[in-house]
């Protein structure tokens, strides 16, 4: 499928005119044409909800949008709890699912009557210490082990993982916290990232679903909800074929009337706390090109670096790359796109096929709208861009500002010397 | 080598008891035996200067211990020159070594009097544009291209680097600087990274001094400086056998006189770019056991993660880790030692031998002190710890506080909803 910048090289120059490069930018509509789908693929489940994982895009402008669906909040800390509570997220409307926790972020999870995933058994206690006592819906994670392999091979390694629990421990788990007044329980697992495969969900959900009914038989709990957790990923190349969450959804729901159904359960609502899924498609980083260079390879050197975006050098991640205005080019160079980093891995591309760049094109990075300004760090000292929304009218609105040399030194300003440090 | 904390479980009690953990410590004692080493194995060399690659540890608490010795900055970025103003770094200390560099951090460069280093030929023309005219003293960044490979087998791949010029561009660019003014010339180049072999800055330098026996044949030009960059290592694994600085100075010392001097140039300074070396093995990140977990695995959960120190995230980078009090204990257990982030590669240590781990107990972990607070990021929401020294006199005093939710949210302070948000 051709990748199509959702940005035209004129909106893009008008922009620009008031906003620097680089800046990450998110489309509304993208956003809310695919949080409905999702909704409507669902929507045979009654109590079907997605937390949204916090983690990939912590911007409430965003997370607000998608709250107006009915999503609700995925969090792993203190400060998505924050920004949950900020957007007046409570209650059922937060899910606490966090792995090797401080107690004190369990606490506050309560406070806000959000529901608290248990990542591991002797958490129990801990939950217990921090609350006075368990709240009355919980959940809990769980861990199969082994190698998780889909029907189209795809395979991902839970035993390495340290996520969740094992069967025995989740049935333990279930059983104290019903000895110490749990009234709702949940069962939630993670197997695999970013798959872009229409079987991922109803395959883990067969597996969720049967745990369910293997509960039920053992312990007589019939659990309230199951929450698929994230890993339904994006296309981040050209030649992927996009999930179709119609078709997942409809996978879920066959497997849901095949074992619960079948096995006299019911009423289970389903629950997802997808990222990737809600938002990468929807953002993309525009940068600058400021520099070329030709020595053993061509490179184009561009405004932006892996402070913007660390997926391609943390984990060598393909996004794609537009010229603006030149989507029609043919690709007659290739170029690694680089960074100014001091790390030879600051490259957002490597070897890429592009039209011919001049100095002074926008480049547009597609699909960074989750886990891009995120991951950002600052590393040499470089600062964190801007945040924009392009609203569906076309209009543009500043959701995050720039970081300042003053925010990066913020960490000094109980010395003396901070007032001169900042002095530009 | 044996690897011994430079803290024992008593002074991380007391410290603390102050400061929770997890926080960065350095050892004052340890960063200022080193520098003396440094400087004393390249005493041979009159205008000999070491600048610090801010990038390692931007913390200028300790550049001023190694400015005491007459380190410079080697900076790549607005902020990194900032800091090294506000240490009072100025002209020659200051050695500007950026790639895909922002036209206007040229100017800032130039009107602290610091010295720029071009990483490319076509960077001439805009350090003309931003400063005026090109500075009097310069240097150019060479990239022999190819594959580098030592005489004990170490290689790294020049050819495949974004830095620096071709030996034509380097020649061509002196030429070109000395007709717009230049007067005094640098070489300077970066091939291979954390090396632990002496060799390495020998047959680096061995390639340089031969670029500027070339330099001089072809151009009648005599540099002033050659700078070798970083890529001096450390051991991060115990049974690597560290550096021996002064067998590297006595190296570089005999090249220069086989190779130089013997071809009639002398008075040449050497300079070199350190941050690991400067600073990895005397900072540690201490953390707290919070959480065991027996899955598939044996895993410790500490209250540090990526955040504090993304290495091993990133690259797989090994960090030894103490277990403090028990460092004679048996290493009868193997653990993965995580962070709490959503990603499970946040991983301390997989697969690691260790003495038996209680909650509660505090881990240091090593050689965290170059590129462990400078590459935090804040995923997650996590925040960054604070930064202490332990002074030769063995107080402790706080270098750089840890951040709050403030901090993270700093970015959102021109919204109404800001106050809402960091009220805790």
């Amino acid at each position: 499928m051709a990748k199509t910048p959702f940005l035209s090289l004129e909106k893009a120059k008008e922009i620009i005119a008031e906003y620097p490069t680089p800046f990450h930018i998110y489309d509304e509509k993208g956003i809310r044409d695919n949080v409905k789908a999702l909704v409507d693929a669902f929507s045979w489940n009654k109590g079907y909800k997605e937390y949204f994982a916090v983690k990939a895009t912590p911007n409430p402008f965003l997370m607000k949008i998608l709250q107006e669906y009915g999503c609700g909040c995925d969090c792993s800390s203190k400060t998505e709890l924050m920004l949950a509570k900020s957007i007046g997220a409570m209650g059922d409307d937060i899910m606490f699912s966090s792995n090797d926790t401080p107690v004190e972020e369990f606490a506050m999870c309560n406070e806000l009557g959000g529901i608290i995933n248990l990542d591991d058994i002797t958490h129990i206690e801990l939950v217990e210490k921090a609350c006075g006592k368990l709240p009355e819906k919980m959940s809990c994670r769980y861990n199969p082990g082994g190698v998780f392999v889909l029907t189209n091979g795809i395979m991902d390694n839970p035993g390495d993982a340290k996520y969740g629990m094992t069967k025995e421990q989740l049935f333990e788990a279930f059983s104290v916290m019903r000895d110490k007044g749990v009234k709702e329980f949940g069962i939630h697992s993670f197997l695999a990232s970013n798959t872009v495969t229409n079987e991922y969900y109803p395959e883990l959900a067969k597996v969720l679903f049967n745990l369910a009914v293997e509960v039920k038989e053992k312990l007589g709990i019939i659990v309230s909800f199951i929450n698929l957790s994230g890993g339904i990923g994006i296309p981040y190349k050209p030649d992927e074929t996009p999930n179709d969450i119609k078709a997942i959804g409809e996978g879920v729901r066959k497997v849901y009337d095949e074992v619960l159904v079948k096995n006299g359960i019911d009423g289970v609502s389903i629950f997802t706390e997808l990222g990737r899924y809600m938002m990468g498609p929807y953002g993309a980083v525009v940068t600058t090109a400021i520099n070329e260079k030709h020595i053993y390879k061509e490179y184009i050197g561009v405004d932006a670096c892996a402070v913007n975006l660390m997926r391609p050098a943390m984990y060598g991640a393909y996004h794609h790359i537009s010229v603006l205005g030149k989507e029609k080019d043919e690709c007659t160079e290739v170029y690694d796109i680089t960074g100014s980093l001091c790390e030879n891995n600051d490259k957002f591309a490597v070897d890429r096929k592009l039209p011919k760049i001049s100095i002074g094109d926008i480049l547009f990075i597609h699909d960074t709208g989750a886990h891009g300004f995120s991951m950002g760090y600052n590393y040499n000292g470089k600062l964190k861009s801007a945040e924009l929304l392009l609203k569906e009218d076309g209009s543009v609105q500043l959701i995050r500002r720039a970081e300042t040399p003053k925010d990066y030194f913020a960490t000094f300003d109980c010395f003396d010397f901070y007032s001169d440090l900042i002095e530009e």
